[in-house]
């Protein structure tokens, strides 16, 4: 069938590939003429402007917008003034279901559909396709089913027969989570759980790192509490061939720990890092949600909090916690450099 | 290869079955005569003490040892007793890994190699084959490959030729992690892993049932801290489905993912269940080996602090913080049964 | 000088009481008429209706509302109809501060000023004094200096000369601490902090009382995680002269300590609650601030979620957790009904 | 009565002043002779070693050590070689209350009463009094009451009076609190509690840090979340003044408060610290206390792991959590120089 692209980045001109590869009619459009170029190259319809990509859709048409979260918004109410009852937009960046479900209550009153799709699979996405968590009218949903079962993996997965229609997309990679923004609110919810899973992960292996410290030799003063047992930690491991062995039969084996894996056999000591982990706004609005309907979130919340730390927003209530140490107890702060080598 | 197994419990069977296909010889012993004859009726050969199961080994004897934490180290001892310098006794149970250490050291002194095995794979390790976890003298240990490669899961997984023995064996599912102890310190800190990893699930799933919140009826009283926004906990969340999409392209594809799945499709509301989550000993250990290196673990410990929760065992802060709350600001508890139906 | 003051539950008419007792001239509004009545009698003037109530203020007029936050937004606006330019309202309650910001601008267009004064003090603001925190206008606040002196403690501590006013009214109990909606920010932050304060006392007295843990008999089952050093755990603390000692120069002495000590002297095994810990929304919006600005918060999230799951929150979470256990390992689960028995 | 003091550092011989004050005898020794000589000067008997000291003590013997944790056993060792049955041995340090426990079994065995006193108020305490968290044998603990309550900060607290002997001395700010290791064991809890209160201070603080966020300019990028709603984030909050106001007729004052309040004055931006928080044993014995008795303890644990964070110790966790995100997702990681602008 026919579908409209907005927005060519690395996601949305995937994304475009998989559908030509798929049989589809590609209109492209990107405010960047290049992006449009290449992919007009590869068999798609490119369009010059908001307006010639709006009037080279056929009716009812059918709108992706695969842009960054800050701008879509405003795209989307551009280009509903361009469209038509019963035309279909769909948000399929890193939106906030808020914002989705405001949007689609206010194109509702013009007749358009709006729909949202969560996407993970990051830049595996054109090999791998992507996982699609879909928010939207049971009607447009359906009508866009072809470009679902394109985009998703698809079925080769050994699965059983599915119980249910939902259980059946779903096997295929791609589900109807409900009206519009479930798709944005599961998939928000599924970056909650990958930022818990890293954070499990980076835990777990840098206490392998330290498994060793018996070996090192430790401070003796006041401000370093000793290793009360240097017999238990002498152990060098490897951290590549560890990480590569639990891939294999163990209980934590995952797609996070297959790319590990594979980190660690380049750069076991991760010397190109420096450990400044960013994070997108999904795992803040997880937390979020939780608050607002009481459900604890221990693990999820301090993958987040670890993060904002690293980010270096600790160091306030570092020191204040440094001041109190001297003010009651005299206590003198250790100076930073000691800690570089003692990481190292 | 000949090996000796003592302990054949489910774990310690179901080894014996892989090795027997595998081809290898196997002796086996257990307090229990009716184990022992099920597996000489697989054509292991049956002992029917352990005085008998040391003298059915040939020199020099692999005696692998199968048996729960608690009796591992007075059944070492005693088998022990019956063997000879260049004799190797493994230990494959749940073994706290400083046990290990102790023993190697008490056992060095006779000529005995003592080697642990952490192993991961659970009740589907029989098919799939079990992830090996090994710390050991080096020429112990490269005795036992056979038996090792036997019982890991294989090369059925696409893997590009290791840059070194330790990846080689990895990437066939077992590892040998270093000396006697190191095997049930890495098992270790992938128990402290998995915990993370399912009370990462836990709680994002816990969000996605709470996604309808604002359906519900609350109670209006001082006590009760109001839904901000109920037009954004409009949801209810397929959890069986969702679960399922997950496995197919997303991030946070998993095992223990395909398994959740399994359980949600067969039970949605997960009523066979009432919440009270044991720990088994790994998770402790983690973290008493993150406290003693000073590695933080945020997220780990609050895995495992959120089992203890289960189990009951807040209950005297959690009246302890009411009691504050009366006490300075007049707060009356409310009752307990007012949770049951809010949660249900 | 006059002030007005509508809603006199307990935390309104004890400030009406101690305004009174200073000196100044209190007209009073509340639905409920004997509430207005039982003020009368102590020298108040009553008002009939909120026009009444209007009336009565000698112009510029200030009016204080003591109201829950769930009406303050409705009322304020009520009142503000009946006022003029000059005039100020003064909300008292437990707002959440994004409402000050909102409604300060709004009012702001009428030429009336908006203050907001989070109150800290609880049930014994009547005898202790208030500790005030307010934002509003420069000259807004100025001209209420002499309510706010009244309602805080006062100089009974033995403070040094302030180096500027700001430390001058700290020291007395009250803080102008910047525009409208910073009161009850600053409010916000106290409670959030309170929260992990009261989860350290809560947590680390729950470690006292498990302190004998070594005398009991425990489960031996693979469900259960054994003590493995009982030895250490033999000792039964008395928790009520524990918490009256840590009052006599401990480095953690405080005024929640005071009140916990009292709670314990009366009913050690504090068998009066039930464990069922409320939150009121400040330490949610605790969270919600530190999330927007990055700030890392895991000991305060840390307290809100023990709470929710004191609530009963986690009960999916936990049922998910075994239903994996159950699955990878065959785990079953141990019935919770043993848990009391441990509790005890 | 007559005490002997071994150990003359800030601790000891500051106990020693208070002691003398109270009119009691003190015998000291130190290795270093110029501490022994400037108590001597004010009125101590000095020794010159440790079978000097041990022979001026009037039997039966009371000796106080006041040594480091890591010398305390080897010295207690050879003192007790040079004692009588019916001697009592008082270890004052911060000792790991095993260490008590073991000690106590092998000095019975000679008829010598081993004591450990916890103490709590740190610099502070010769003016104020020490906090005593006192274990040990019945008779032995009697024996030296005189100098617990002078020692302990005594009844300047407007106290009722007691139920029981325990909370009279309490009251006066000393407790007996059980056998051998009790001592220990509270005083270990009071530290971790310490921790926790003083992680929700500085957390809180560093919100009302980041009140004017909205006021900032911040990086716009796919790396940097952004700050949803800026008109909420317009505050400059003064540190010390906040703190110091909280300081009167809040329910979060508190002694760490006040020390809280000093510090800010002089330094609100703390721009003397560097943000590296050491910590003692005592969290850390805390938390394994908690993991040995199964008692959640999500707050105090976030409170010791953030320490270990602000160690560099979350380093390599860092950068694997970088790894994976590019891996997955081709993130590249902001360079760490944005953070410190940031954070300014």
């Amino acid at each position: 069938m026919q579908i409209g692209m907005m927005g060519l980045g690395r996601m949305g001109a995937n994304m475009v590939r998989r559908l030509l590869k798929g049989g589809h009619e590609c209109v492209v459009f990107d405010i960047n003429p290049a992006s449009v170029a290449a992919l007009v190259a590869e068999g798609a319809t490119g369009a010059t402007s908001m307006e010639d990509f709006a009037a080279k859709l056929t009716k009812p048409a059918c709108a992706w917008l695969m842009l960054p979260a800050a701008i879509t918004g405003q795209n989307v109410d551009k280009l509903a003034a361009l469209m038509a009852p019963g035309d279909v937009i769909i948000d399929g960046g890193n939106s906030y279901y808020h914002d989705d479900v405001d949007k689609a209550e206010q194109l509702r009153a013009k007749g358009i559909d709006y729909v949202d799709v969560g996407t993970s699979g990051g830049v595996w996405g054109l090999e791998r396709g992507y996982c699609l968590m879909i928010g939207g009218p049971d009607n447009a949903v359906r009508r866009l089913d072809p470009i679902f079962a394109t985009l998703a993996p698809g079925s080769n997965a050994p699965d059983t027969a599915a119980s249910s229609e939902a259980l059946h997309t779903a096997q295929l990679g791609y589900l109807h989570c409900g009206p519009t923004g479930a798709g944005h609110f599961v998939k928000m919810v599924h970056n909650g759980i990958e930022y818990g899973m890293m954070a499990a992960y980076a835990e777990g292996m840098n206490i392998l790192k330290a498994a060793n410290a018996g070996k090192k030799t430790r401070d003796v003063d006041a401000e370093t509490s000793p290793l009360p047992t240097p017999q238990y930690y002498q152990f060098d491991i490897d951290m590549a061939a560890v990480s590569e062995v639990w891939r294999h039969g163990s209980v934590i084996s995952s797609w996070l720990l297959d790319l590990t894996a594979d980190a660690l056999k380049q750069d076991p000591e991760l010397a190109g890092y420096g450990g400044r982990v960013s994070d997108s706004g999904e795992g803040r609005w997880t937390l979020k949600a939780a608050i607002d309907t009481g459900v604890p979130t221990p693990v999820l919340s301090s993958a987040v909090f670890q993060r904002f730390s690293s980010q270096g927003e600790s160091l306030y209530a570092d020191k204040l916690l440094s001041a109190m140490r001297f003010a009651f107890g005299g206590h003198h702060e250790k100076p930073k450099s000691d800690t570089g080598a003692k990481a190292t």
